[in-house]
């Protein structure tokens, strides 16, 4: 069953050891099925290294197990919420990559320092809010969703066009069209997590660029002016 | 004798420099028997790409030698005392692996900044005092031992529950079920050794993070709550 | 057309992933033929892992494609202006190497601090202005070359002497006699902006290093006395 | 001639590009045969990858060249000084290893701030004063190694305890008792380097380790009463 899916999403899975995103199974990504509603996902802690398309999971956009023999990812909650909200999204990756993650155990916004990031995200990347006690106690993956999903709102940021969170004293998720894309983001944020650390220790203080060349570096590469790539 | 258990040492040894948490020969990995009370360990001094299941010495939990023509690691009164004192381990690992030694040369506890961290070490990984010059002067690789145990005695800590400590101005230790329980442990300090090095950076005078979230991430993967992995 | 320099540029393209200067597509190199006036510049967001000579674009100076079917990369027109203005270099790079970057993001010169630096450029690599808000809505990628082009003439600086500069909020250019050329002063540039960047944590507000030791590396490798080498 | 001594340097060299403390030819490395009072030591500006046996260059302690048709070193007056100064050593060793320059650079010591430092060096790794301007303009590398030898005379260190120092904004010379044991202590020295980085990050202001610690881990592995090792 969706067995090109379940392949895909198995590739994407191992491109996170291959860019040196995750340490042991400390990952996952997913990708939805738009026409059957139905997501692809990692098994829980299972490793990379012995993983074949036939654990990867089939979950519907409720979370019932829909194929597959394994437990799905414990972050599958979070998943669905990202796609339930955001209808936009194909693929979502989650990471404890290092320097994103240290960004978000200090419970700051990544902001755009530069063009590396202003060609990939259209702004700063947010941190969310710490979870309460009630969040946390409830169903916690779930709510984790539901933060990362306020976050957005509540700041009015289109999450196509800032593919990527950072979820406070936890780590970052990040989406895309599909799950390489989702990937392709996490590669990036991991990169500019790391440029801005240390951009901060040169410059403490520093601010974000200018909102002018951020414009100009993130419409080159998408929306209808584009004219970066063949 | 104990061949089983000398190749498991020899390869959890050798996972020491796949991980990159040693150079040249600064590291050392044990387990024990429990049914007969000996212990297989690294040989002092021996390069890792030469090692074989033979050059591993069999000691007994007071350290005479049963096995083996080579010395053991001189740090081996060290493992012995964390095996005698903590009756539920069952393999220790020390290295000399970069940020976790950086800590220990600072003589700062590791605060639990976030779920990479709560996962596996339930709060702080903590840092033992300086030891007496008396200390020094006698058994000091026993007294080494020693001082952890105080460490953990003192501060109530529950060694299972936090299996590593930053030996003040040398390096870290960790344990855990068996070997290679102590090495996955002894990864992971290093990982959060630099995240927190990182987000102390971003963030001077951090806080660990809220004791509800990491209660949740700890027993969502430990006692008899857990539900992570298969 | 060209075939032996769309193929050395192709060699010289793919060194940016071999020395680690480039995620995905980020970087460009470029070498100029001086007696035709043709440059091979790499084509615009095509894998390096795919990538062949026929994917290789040939250009004039005034920045017409005169062979190829692929668009050549978008920051063509700055490495045009480059060889247009600077008459005695040869090849040009672009990258967003880690180290450089970070710099760039902080508006900051990378001070000359030790002979790694003066090796190779004879004082600071400096950094642009902020381009202004009709610079950056116009021909962008020209006005990033005047932008580079005007630092150097403010500052005296002679650009064979100091093969490259951080454009600000963006990354490094570099170039040299030749395409290889100025891969290796990509290599040199991110290696001293990681170097100086630790110099500056552990000394802040470090000064340049002494006029005289500048002069005496500098010129033991480059110039009529040079004796590096053989 | 000297044919075996001319391999153990080619391969002594070849360590440097395997234990990551080059870049391009930014290093070289030296042995004396104290027998015959020659020298041999790596060719200048000489590849790596395409170095062998018969580039390597034999010379005398005056520096006159009887073996080899390449030019030596261009530091091959700094090892010649330090080895007719230090009759202990038998092998030198120069880098532009990416930490230790730092602190050169920076012009600080690197302190003892842990065992792994004491197992090498015994108390801080110096760093030279800045060289005058007419040091500079005469015999430069002969005169940096007058300052290293002035270094240790001044300061009362013992060269073959502390087997390594840092010259002032250029980078770290270490030696040993073969070209392979002054390998071995540039590799530990970069390692050190790194692990002080970080330790002042996190504890400003730092001390020295507990002088009673030094002793017992520096004296345990070096001395008559050394028990580290078969």
């Amino acid at each position: 069953m969706l067995k090109e899916l379940r392949e895909r999403v198995l590739k994407a899975n191992l491109e996170l050891p291959k860019y040196k995103l995750v340490t042991f199974t400390w990952g996952n990504v997913s990708e939805l099925d738009r026409e059957t509603g139905l997501v692809a996902i990692k098994p829980s802690g299972v490793d990379y290294d012995v993983m074949t398309a036939d654990d990867i999971v089939i979950v519907d956009l409720q979370g019932n197990r829909v194929w597959g023999t394994k437990k799905p990812s414990s972050d599958t909650p979070t998943h669905l919420e990202l796609y339930r909200q955001f209808p936009e999204i194909g693929g979502v990756v989650h990471t404890h990559s290092r320097h994103a993650t240290a960004w978000a155990q200090a419970g700051e916004d990544i902001l755009a320092l530069g063009t590396t990031q202003g060609d990939y995200f259209y702004g700063s990347v947010p941190c969310t809010r710490r979870m309460t006690p009630e969040e946390i106690a409830g169903e916690y993956e779930l709510e984790t969703g539901k933060v990362i999903v306020e976050t957005f709102r509540k700041r009015n940021i289109e999450p196509s066009m800032v593919p990527g969170v950072l979820v406070h004293s936890h780590g970052p998720f990040t989406w895309g069209k599909d799950a390489f894309d989702a990937v392709h983001n996490s590669v990036v944020l991991e990169e500019v997590a790391y440029m801005n650390f240390v951009s901060h220790q040169i410059r403490p203080n520093i601010n974000s660029m200018q909102q002018e060349l951020l414009d100009k570096h993130y419409l080159r590469k998408h929306g209808k002016n584009a004219y970066y790539g063949q």
